[in-house]
């Protein structure tokens, strides 16, 4: 139940354990797409609204959040700004700010929020991470294997061992339509209408086909055609005639033997079925999905014009995001304990002992550790052990009036109670070799 | 010159160069404070604007960004979110909201964008990154000194050798005011003004104080106590008669004497002058000062009734926030080259080798370099070899025909121009050794 003190509607408070589960997610990101050249970028929050309006239709726009005009003008209620929705649009308007700074190819990862006025559901949210590589200006098949691939080992490295590739081609889709005779202002609806393939049964997509106005004989052919169990070579045969299905078939071989080096051929395939739902694409199309999950885990495809249509210079374009949000949910959680826990406490047992027990723990970082001293109210060891162990803390160390006087530190290992005196001289160099023993 | 393809003002596009400064930045701070036990915590970009508005007072609400409702309500011209203006109003939320998920204190640090409608100017940013480390839940003075320490720490962890901090207390201000008659519904007023002594002449503070009701003498006094050149001295004595000043001052050389263990003394001092203009802390406050740079590159102090203020529980709280956009220019730039630059880059010579140069990238990659393919349209080994050279590459993996022919690869060093033949079959082993010779 809601209350006044949640995060706005669709919005989440991420508390240690989920910061440090999703940094470390975007680091083995970061570090798959360095490895292949991928620099990054990183655009403000938000934009004028005319960059970010009218990009992606009236749908789109409805969804972004703008804001309010300040001072003297927020009376207007009228917007000048509004949060990003994608990283798309802020790729386009860079490469036509800084473009000149920028390498040919620009290579580039972007990993950060984007926010939509979606209606928050299961796994829906108004805030949520994108992470997008793309590779602008350069035509060659190399910069779509590269851009796969890279998303490819991204999946590999999370830790997600179970996923697929669907690929296809908007050459070949272009070619079916044109092989089964349909009329160029219904292409768009057919795409969409077969998209659900894999969601509704073939009767329920040849009714919604012929609904959108295609007769019912190409609509029972192209969906029995789909559906077989040897759609692949059917659909292969059946593009021979087409210059771009056959042009579309080539691009998609070439790119299987491209990616083949790096991709277990197992893990990817020729998707006639598989259509992206967006019509800004223009080359090869890929989605990952994860095996026993439904929905994509990402997708992308070479998209030729887009950066143009967005505001951008005229480059072409391929790129690949990965639903990360999505990723995150099939990753396992973290093993054992809270993150962010401490190795060492130590105690405080009465106010003159402060400044010494202090020092200890400054020794203790100096050794490599993560310290604290005990900042509660209570003067009982008792109550200190307890909250030593709260915290996940492997050693306590106890420095009480009899070690003061004997010069030592009591170091306690909290899991097996076995206490220890070390030389207070000697605590930092105790304390790493145990570190190491522990590591090692 | 602005243009249409500039970021929005007062924002700024980060390209590769600055996103790797600031993300190393960044991740020096998480491991300072993860060594104190401080754990991550994020929150939404935007609040609902009933958390966020009349915390600060007008002026700051002023300076919101607020979003405009949606669908049918965006016409109302109304706001229902607003972008957040700091960390800590967040921070009460999220107590309010899940405290009794977090540990007890509550240590918290928090990185991440703030926006704020300022007049933008030199390094005033609409949205800038804010860092703050806060303990809440403690009221210990162990607490102020492992807050005071994490922040000092981190900036020396930076690379910043020279920089001081200053340090005072609420109660030695009080203490002030009280030896020094002045009514109490002058204080604030009397503190904004002493607080400018570093900026404008002693007469010039003189005059505002008895522009601010202040009778003449006592303004003289208060300021020729506070700006002699044994000020500190003068003050303690004058203290004396008031409990809270000399509490005040026990507190300080507590904390003082706490920090010992890891601050160098030559770098902490008692500076009554330093007032810090919030009036919300309630005990010792610190700011921290680049030597010989204007202005302040971070602070903080103990502010026991803020949480409850801004609509979280009645929890002691202590805290600094470190001026992060400030130290970031303070910074030496990265040595040497464009960062994310790549170690090898693979020769494409022609469309029939390009699947073998492909997978040579994938083979410098498993040995753990970053590689490339040439992803430009000219098939001219001269030009690759510039490109490559471009990216600031060390190796360039040369295969055309003669070494398709002879089953190798040339590997040029690109910083020599010396060539080397290797087996193709051993590519992988060559170059993890090389960068091994390389990195050792």
């Amino acid at each position: 139940m809601p209350n006044q003190f949640d995060p706005p509607s669709g919005t989440r408070d991420f508390l240690a354990a989920e910061v440090t589960k999703r940094e470390r997610a975007f680091n083995v990101l970061r570090s798959v797409f360095a490895s292949y050249g991928f620099e990054p970028l990183q655009t403000p929050a938000f934009e004028r609204v005319d960059v970010l309006l009218g990009k992606y239709g009236d749908e789109a726009d409805k969804l972004v959040f703008k804001i309010l005009r300040r001072g003297e003008h927020e009376a207007s209620g009228e917007a000048d700004l509004a949060l990003r929705y994608d990283m798309t649009v802020p790729l386009a308007r860079v490469v036509a700010a800084h473009g000149s700074q920028l390498p040919t190819p620009y290579k580039r990862y972007a990993i950060g929020s984007v926010w939509r006025a979606d209606r928050p559901g299961r796994g829906r949210f108004r805030e949520f991470t994108q992470c997008d590589i793309d590779t602008l200006g350069s035509t060659s098949p190399l910069a779509d294997a590269e851009v796969l691939c890279a998303h490819h080992d991204a999946v590999a490295a999370l830790g997600l061992a179970d996923f697929r590739i669907l690929i296809n081609s908007r050459q070949v889709l272009s070619g079916l339509l044109e092989v089964f005779a349909v009329p160029p202002e219904l292409g768009p609806g057919v795409l969409t209408a077969l998209d659900k393939l894999d969601k509704i049964s073939p009767d329920g997509v040849i009714s919604e086909l012929t609904g959108r106005g295609l007769d019912e004989h190409a609509a029972t052919e192209l969906v029995a055609t789909m559906t077989a169990h040897d759609a692949t070579e059917r659909i292969r045969t059946a593009l021979k005639p087409s210059e771009s299905g056959m042009a579309g078939l080539d691009e998609l071989d070439r790119l299987l033997a491209l990616v083949a080096a790096q991709i277990p051929s197992e893990r990817i395939g020729f998707t006639p079925q598989m259509v992206r739902g967006l019509s800004y694409y223009t080359g090869p199309i890929w989605e990952f999905v994860a095996v026993g999950v439904p929905g994509s885990i990402g997708g992308g495809g070479r998209y030729d014009h887009l950066i143009e249509q967005l505001g951008g210079p005229d480059v072409p374009a391929t790129g690949s995001s990965l639903g990360i949000e999505r990723l995150l949910t099939l990753l396992p959680d973290e093993a054992g304990g809270r993150p962010g826990t401490l190795d060492v406490v130590v105690t405080v047992l009465s106010d003159d002992l402060a400044a010494p027990s202090f020092a200890f723990a400054a020794e203790a970082r100096a050794a490599g550790l993560s310290a604290s001293v005990y900042l509660g109210s209570s003067g009982k060891l008792s109550r200190q052990l307890r909250w030593a162990a709260d915290q996940g803390a492997r050693w306590c160390l106890i420095y009480g009036n009899a070690e003061r006087e004997a010069g030592i530190v009591t170091v306690r290992d909290l899991a097996s109670a076995e206490q220890e005196p070390v030389l207070a001289a000697e605590v930092t160099s105790y304390l790493a070799s145990r570190a190491a023993d522990a590591r090692g």
